[in-house]
């Protein structure tokens, strides 16, 4: 049984026939894939786009999504293996996981890091949990990972680009501003579908400490090896967005400050020039700008990238949709 | 590309093809005028009536609603344009309306009024913001009118008076207590469609502090000059009751206190008794009594009042359902 | 019209001919008993499985569940009639339950005991206002009994004992261990239906202090002296346990403490050792073990017991979905 925990779990040709599927989805909605089925959404955190595509997804092939939300309208979860539960949790992911898959056909899962220990977020234990207990495919709406944001990227990178093949592209994700520490996840994503499509891809970032996990920075040159690309980091903002078809952007917290946020703060408030504008995009061979959203304006980008024709992060969103419908139904009919 | 933001934007031959089609469905409530189409719910305040007879009426009609709550399960949103995005929003309404547009058919928002400064307020900017970049139509849940009510109200006085022609009737619209300072929507919107379908429109209440806002007495002389009937103003409870055929009350907060309840709050104190009860009652004309519920019994009004057969607040309250199934199929269909 | 809210409302063959239809339900899940149907889902408290089961079940009988809760997101409702509403609540149950019953053709409600006085608590207040002002069926979804858990747990022992006729079984209801003083609904629930079904039933307890209130007592009494088997009361575990077929847990509160659980605290905390291990369980026939769950492992339950082939609680859990659905297509089509 196969989960979508992340794209690196999947063959290069696993992951094409998904986005076929979320085209075909894209030219007429309806469909009979869920018919009947269910589907858990389980929140930890805040959603707008995630929770309202699924749960439209579901609606459109017949299905239904149930949405929880874990120490909010459910009790909170213990993840640790034999805990003596005299704390604030009231249930074990083993129950939890083992009576959803009761249920329902799919469970969903949002789990952000805690942001105190990165040894411990990056071992990724909710989406771990709930895969390990769970007897139904387990789909991850971003944890420390977004694979779900990849898919709808790479698919709207396609259609502006008219072509499904993506090579010889020059892929720029760039680090941005915003005023808090944020998670990494969609920026690992990001670097690690990126290469896994053979561009060349630069990673830039305000200085080395901004640089991501090993383990995705590893899954980047092992997808290099693979399908062709480049990736290279790059401190140097000019020199980055020259000559780039695609500017990706995200802000994240540095991992050497994981915990000790107040000490970054400082150094991160040095790089607020890094925001998107019209001035670097037109360094670009007239290059596409995406965001995974949301994003605070004049902040990570100004309005007037925001409302440029060269803006797909509307699009990218959209195919949240068209690409989640087509992961559910190929997990609930594997 | 019409919305439904106020009935005064809409011609009275379209109301009245809403209120026909709302008790066709009161007859008959199966229908597929939503199949396979979805609607975005989304509110920033609560909600008991207006959610269950939205989500109950999209599935009726064959749609999916999705309840979203930014600030809660959702993220909060910027609505001022150009706005440097460095505070506690993390996401600006034209991202929100444009990716909310591409996954559903309709948007319906509630907003309450922020009870700091009326000048801001009166803009209703959170419903204007979703209007002005929605590429699909907006359903007002109640902001500063409450449109929805406005119908099932109108539906409930031509049932219970036998005919969809309410000219000559006299309705009293009744300031009432609370304990606190409530929004003004609803009494805004009773003015308006009471003068809208030309009955005898005498606005109550304890003294011109609590004449509503110069929009809403504009439209409501606009609407005695069209439609016939006519509109006054009384701070006198016997001479306005008398011989009343529709009492409408509703609790709501004087304008030039806004912001400074404190101040407002011992002089609201002083109203207790405009209380509906049965010795007030007795003065009308055999009057209906409504309001729009949530009501606190033995304050607004009296249980005697409440339990009467006079009472028709359960039926109006119904009526919100058929009345936006008439909404939302025109709309999504036009 | 009958309501869902104690099994002992229901006659024995009523109950069975439920539970007839939930095995029905579970060998094939799709239906039409409530196409085109609704019910709302009142919440005070949270809930996992009880949402998520009656949500789904709606769903797969072609009915829709619409998700509310009072005072988080919907209004806060006043139970005492004759209220003069000056308090915190902004509606009244009357107006509530007959709104709601306009709208959907069924009502289930969750509200817990508040824990301050047992005397208030027992009138089950939440539960009975539904009832008493709604005009649709209500269906008790956890008050201060649990009846649907009763019949998803007797539908377990029927399955695993393979046969409906549970009588002659020894039936343990054992207190367990819980950091805090819970609600005794599932105990009340727990010694109502296992009397019913003719079960040998031992109570066990750490003192007489933990007896349950007199009129779960009083019904499993009648409940003995009518469907015959036995009921007794015990404070000691190696024979409480000794030959059991089936023992159930739940932790609760001393009814004599109620409102003072600083003093029952340390009290309760002299019985840790009630947990639920491998070496009571060795006492038993071989017994099975179960608990409505959420469960704090290693408090109330070791690793071992809830891990070993002996533990049906996911089965009991998963049947919340198969009775839920034979009691709503009952309740809707009466």
């Amino acid at each position: 049984m196969k989960h979508f925990l992340n794209t690196q779990d999947w063959s290069r040709s696993e992951l094409d026939a998904l986005l076929a599927q979320a085209a075909a989805f894209k030219r007429s909605k309806a469909g009979d894939q869920l018919k009947g089925k269910s589907i858990a959404l389980v929140f930890f955190n805040p959603s707008l786009r995630t929770r309202t595509s699924f749960e439209l997804g579901a609606f459109q092939l017949g299905g239904h999504a149930v949405v929880l939300q874990p120490g909010k309208d459910a009790w909170p979860i213990e993840f640790k293996l034999g805990s003596v539960m005299d704390g604030e949790t009231e249930e074990h992911i083993a129950e939890v996981a083992r009576v959803l898959s009761r249920y329902v056909d799919l469970i969903a899962v949002r789990a952000f890091p805690k942001f105190q220990d990165w040894s411990f977020d990056r071992e990724d234990q909710v989406l771990r949990g709930f895969a390990k207990y769970s007897t139904v495919p387990v789909i991850n709406l971003e944890t420390i990972t977004h694979p779900c944001q990849e898919l709808a990227h790479i698919l709207a990178l396609q259609e502006k680009f008219g072509t499904s093949d993506l090579r010889g592209k020059k892929y720029v994700l760039t680090w941005t501003y915003h005023p808090k520490a944020l998670n990494t996840a969609v920026a690992n994503s990001a670097l690690t579908i990126a290469t896994r499509m053979g561009m060349d891809v630069t990673l830039l970032c305000p200085t080395p400490d901004y640089i991501l996990d090993e383990r995705y920075m590893g899954w980047a040159e092992q997808n290099v090896a693979e399908s062709g690309g480049s990736l290279q980091v790059s401190h140097d903002i000019a020199s980055a967005y020259a000559g780039a078809d695609v500017v990706y952007a995200k802000s994240w917290g540095a991992l050497p400050y994981f915990g000790n946020w107040e000490q970054e703060k400082p150094i991160r408030d040095q790089y607020k020039h890094f925001i998107v504008d019209e001035a670097k995009m037109a360094l670009t061979n007239s290059g596409v700008f995406s965001h995974c959203l949301p994003l605070r304006r004049n902040i990570k980008a100004t309005d007037a990238v925001m409302d440029s024709p060269a803006c797909i992060a509307i699009e990218e969103a959209e195919n949240r949709l068209h690409v989640q419908k087509a992961i559910m139904a190929a997990l609930a009919n594997q």
